[in-house]
């Protein structure tokens, strides 16, 4: 009898913005997986959940997921990082094959830019009768309008959700949506912040950094903001 | 001393997908201010929160919220809408100036279509010391997106959401963006259905419907869906 897996948006970093739902299905299973430390190490996605679940008695599974640029990868590469999200599919069926219930926590909301699809398709080719739930959570992109004070979209408004390289599409996003909310600005803040100060945009923007994390920031002038100082948890939301 | 007013997402539906956040607030405020009754004579927001927070001793202000063309009516029309925007922001003030905390809870994520941000800057406009703080939720479009088992975006995907009357762009944003959410697309199903399969896309979509509720419904085959029967609360994700 395979035990279920339940992959779990745990919101952007607020242990309260945890759902019901969240905590009942973490204190139901008997193992979590998480990936192997980012961030300094230990595992910021467990660093949350234990600051609202208590985790006494559960076996904690750190599983290494390669970085994200998989799907653009090829050959040696490829095949190099195919097989390391095999061997965490792997892990994580080992345990469910123990009759175990798995519950994989992922930062904000598992739909959204989350590193779990990877391994999706890789658990359902090795075990065709697995069943996954994936339990929504709290996106980093409305806490963080939320944290500014706006809104994505009311009445008839448009919005764009754009991660980093986009600067081929982005005049025309601009000029077509009403808001345009810009992922991982790290890398490209001074391409962005020319581009809106050229279309009259930049008044209209603010920068949210790391939020719902303690040191969360709001910046409603993005045109003071250094962009070597810039965190990754980063995004830029342009509201005409 | 003015109480202070907590916006709060309260997710799709399901009661359990209310934050831990949404169900502390909601507790600690004496009062809550709902819409008055869209859907049977009772408030839907409601009839979600009291399933999951015992609501006994509370104060309910029921509150008289025009329909969302707001933005687009004119003359006499604005004017009389406008009116009763007022009136209910000075409903909520009046509860506030007691010292009373308001709970105003908000179907799916506060920033994302919700009624609510009508209400904002008239509440400023008349109290402009006043304290709101938007507590994000469970956004529909992330929880369909979790119900269909697919991602909105992974990687370097761009996303995009329109809400209806979006058939000028939808074409052109079709081809530009990886995902395209299309909310409310109960009264112009028949058209987006037609566009899809002209441009190859229909088998690249899936129908969620009353995402959350007890009678939700996912609907892998769009063309098998009968616009007259389709519920308001129903959008269509096309992934490419």
């Amino acid at each position: 009898m395979l035990g279920k897996l339940s992959v779990i948006g745990i919101g952007p970093g607020d242990p309260e913005l945890l759902t019901l739902k969240a905590v009942r299905i973490i204190k139901e299973s008997q193992v979590l997986c998480v990936p192997k430390g980012r961030e300094e190490g230990s595992s910021l996605a467990l660093s949350i959940v234990e600051k609202a679940v208590a985790l006494e008695g559960k076996e904690v599974l750190e599983a290494h997921f390669p970085m994200m640029k998989t799907r653009k990868s090829k050959g040696a590469e490829k095949d190099e990082l195919d097989a390391k999200w095999s061997s965490a599919a792997a892990d994580m069926l080992a345990k469910l094959k123990e009759g175990l219930d798995v519950a994989f926590p992922t930062l904000g909301d598992p739909t959204i830019y989350s590193t779990f699809f990877y391994l999706y398709d890789k658990l359902i080719e090795l075990e065709p009768d697995l069943e996954i739930e994936i339990v929504p959570g709290v996106s980093s992109i409305n806490a963080a309008a939320a944290r500014a004070n706006i809104y994505l979209g009311l009445g008839n408004d448009s919005i764009a959700v754009l991660p980093a390289n986009y600067m081929d599409n982005l005049k025309s996003t601009l000029s077509t949506f009403n808001t345009v909310v810009l992922m991982k600005v790290n890398k490209v803040l001074n391409d962005i912040v020319k581009l809106l100060d050229e279309m009259g945009l930049a008044d209209k923007a603010v920068c949210v950094s790391r939020v719902g994390m303690e040191d969360e920031e709001v910046i409603d002038d993005i045109r003071s903001i250094k962009q070597e100082e810039l965190n990754y948890f980063s995004m830029i939301i342009v509201r005409k």
